[in-house]
């Protein structure tokens, strides 16, 4: 046909992303009003309310005087965000709610407080309701405040895997209000650590010094009067805000923030129902799969001993674990890697550190090497247990 | 706090997106490859393919022996993919044989095989999995061929609302193969004509004086043979094209591709189950708001009473309708309205023929103007039904 050479097409653009995360020394101080920055302005203005049920417990109060301080004309939802809850139900829950309230589609934007958990939902949810409604991120977790906060990532588990479904979808903006640190829990400090430890050790020795130095006195004291809490922050925050800022939608799957996130998500996942083993913490799985690295990367020649045992002594330190059921299993750590290897296209595309604070990617981990490793992680923890 | 002043970021940067549109002339001929153009290739390559029923019906021997020809190892899910069933259950189902299937995140694209509400609903079971994989379209029907082919709005149905749930996630490639239409029933190639008369009307004089041509003979004997065919398709697709590439994510609300898509969206979800009325498809939805509008322009001092039965008469000559229940019903229409605004964040934007192929938009139209719009809409139905 003639004219059939002509119909050809192709669409080419780009979608442009810009996004603030900032600090704010107390997000619900009435006079403080950071968070309603963006949106409609003035009495009356309607915003969306989603905050984790724990969360409300402490600061519902608060948070209903400042927004009614301002005549915020409110809808809230209470959501019980956790790991186990981050399902379609909760999400469809957030949604249902979002079309009652009648949401408009760009100048309402949705506030969501919480960690994780609540973020990454409401994030997902935020995505999807009219193809694209803008939120606000309020992260009260140590662990949300230095690792959602900073990413685009949003998501559910489905299938009994960790984080299936989600989209790339970023705020508008993330206020990091270190005042939530004082109510965590000690699990809920060291959780947020394990997210910070990675980020030493896969790529700032400097910031792995501060944590040798005063990981211990940040955990006991959750962040509060301690001299080294803000520049802990600020590094573990711009570590992360560099590396996305260059690849926010993953097309490049070499990355460094994937450190500690290649063996831990089925062993995190499935400790939550195993009553044979110690239910795991975001970053009590991650920090696993850090020490693990770590001593895949002694067993290659890089990493010494004495560093492995470094490493190991600072997690220890900061109240996170060095051994667990699943990581002295191979078949679980070969079946995570597997896993691991689909959602990075089949590749492996390992962060190993070269040494503390600098790593490489490799690509040719095989069961025998991950046996050998899972067994000398075991023994070397007899090394560190009387810290 | 000292350090404080420091703790702001910000994070800009960029989405990338480039996406082709090719005509094939048989999709499933046996040496045609293109629809395997992108992914893994060889021998045992991978491909999840996602058919409609009523195609599968119709086409999965021929499919099924090109897969087979071409040793691709498939695995097979087939949708019964219509308007009522475009809903978070179906989704799901799509989400979960995705999961079955093990996709890897980049390499094997999702062939989605039919009609919108099958594309919708694959390209946003294929933007959630893993925060995105690959897909390719191939639409069947003719309103897909010159409207969903093009796009990159994912979709799935909500508490009775059209499209409620979705993202923007273009496809890797569309695949235009007109061979397709030859099966259609009559009611979809007028369906498919009811978008290509939008584009017509809102922005295409030239594409207009074709479809007063050879709408009938387009319409009757479903593009086959008809010389005006290609150009029709060329013009529908490349102006949708040019809509779109600057404005892909819909920043700007003030697009002229929502034309017909105002007052629309609730009568066709509601004639779905309200036995009163007749049931509407999409196509003639957009129709009936396509006319509707027309008729604002006419008592606005644009239109002629003479272009607005020029307008009906091409409408009823493709098999289109002029006139339904609900659109003789203001307070459905002042609903739609209503929503719209909502979707269009406040405005109304509504795109509105200066003349026929030139539009404006206007944000002041009130519920005594839809009222009347509504009755002259009727009376002039009279004048055109002997048509």
């Amino acid at each position: 046909m003639n004219n059939d050479s002509k119909m050809n097409w192709s669409l080419d653009t780009s979608l442009p992303v810009s996004f603030v995360i900032k600090s704010t020394p107390d997000a619900f101080e009435i006079n403080n009003t950071d968070i309603l920055t963006f949106g409609t302005q003035g009495a009356g203005r309607r915003r969306l309310v989603i905050i984790d049920l724990k969360v409300s417990k402490l600061y519902l109060p608060k948070i209903k005087k400042f927004l009614e301080f301002h005549k915020v004309n409110y809808h809230l939802v209470i959501i019980d965000a956790v790991e186990d809850k981050k399902n379609i139900e909760n999400l469809l829950f957030i949604l249902q709610e979002t079309e009652k309230f009648g949401l408009t589609r760009k100048n309402e934007p949705i506030l969501a407080i919480g960690g994780g958990v609540l973020l990454d939902m409401v994030g997902l949810a935020a995505s999807l309701y009219r193809r694209g409604v803008p939120y606000i991120k309020i992260p009260t977790t140590l662990l949300s405040l230095v690792d959602a906060s900073v990413g685009a990532k949003t998501s559910i588990n489905f299938e009994g895997r960790r984080n299936r479904l989600g989209t790339y979808y970023p705020p508008i903006a993330a206020y990091l209000d270190k005042s939530f640190l004082a109510t965590l829990d000690n699990i809920d400090v060291s959780s947020g650590l394990g997210e910070i430890l990675k980020m030493a050790v896969v790529k700032d020795i400097e910031l792995f010094h501060i944590l040798k130095k005063h990981g211990k006195e940040l955990y006991e004291k959750k962040f509060l009067n301690c001299t080294s809490a803000d520049e802990v922050i600020n590094r573990s925050v711009g570590g992360m805000r560099d590396e996305l800022q260059e690849n926010l939608w993953e097309k490049d799957l070499k990355r460094y923030v994937d450190f500690g996130h290649s063996f831990s998500p089925i062993p995190e996942m499935r400790s939550l129902h195993d009553k044979n083993v110690d239910t795991l913490t975001h970053g009590q799985a991650v920090t696993l799969d850090v020490i693990l690295s770590c001593v895949i990367s002694h067993i290659r020649g890089m990493l010494s001993k004495e560093d492995v045992l470094v490493v190991m002594n600072v997690t220890l330190s900061m109240g996170l674990p060095v051994t667990h059921a699943y990581f002295k299993n191979p078949n679980i750590l070969m079946e995570a890697l597997n896993d691991t290897i689909k959602h990075r296209n089949g590749d492996q595309n390992l962060p190993i550190p070269r040494e503390i604070g600098n790593s490489i990617f490799i690509n040719d981990l095989n069961f025998n090497e991950i046996k050998q490793a899972s067994a000398l992680m075991d023994e070397l923890t007899s090394s560190v247990k009387g810290y």
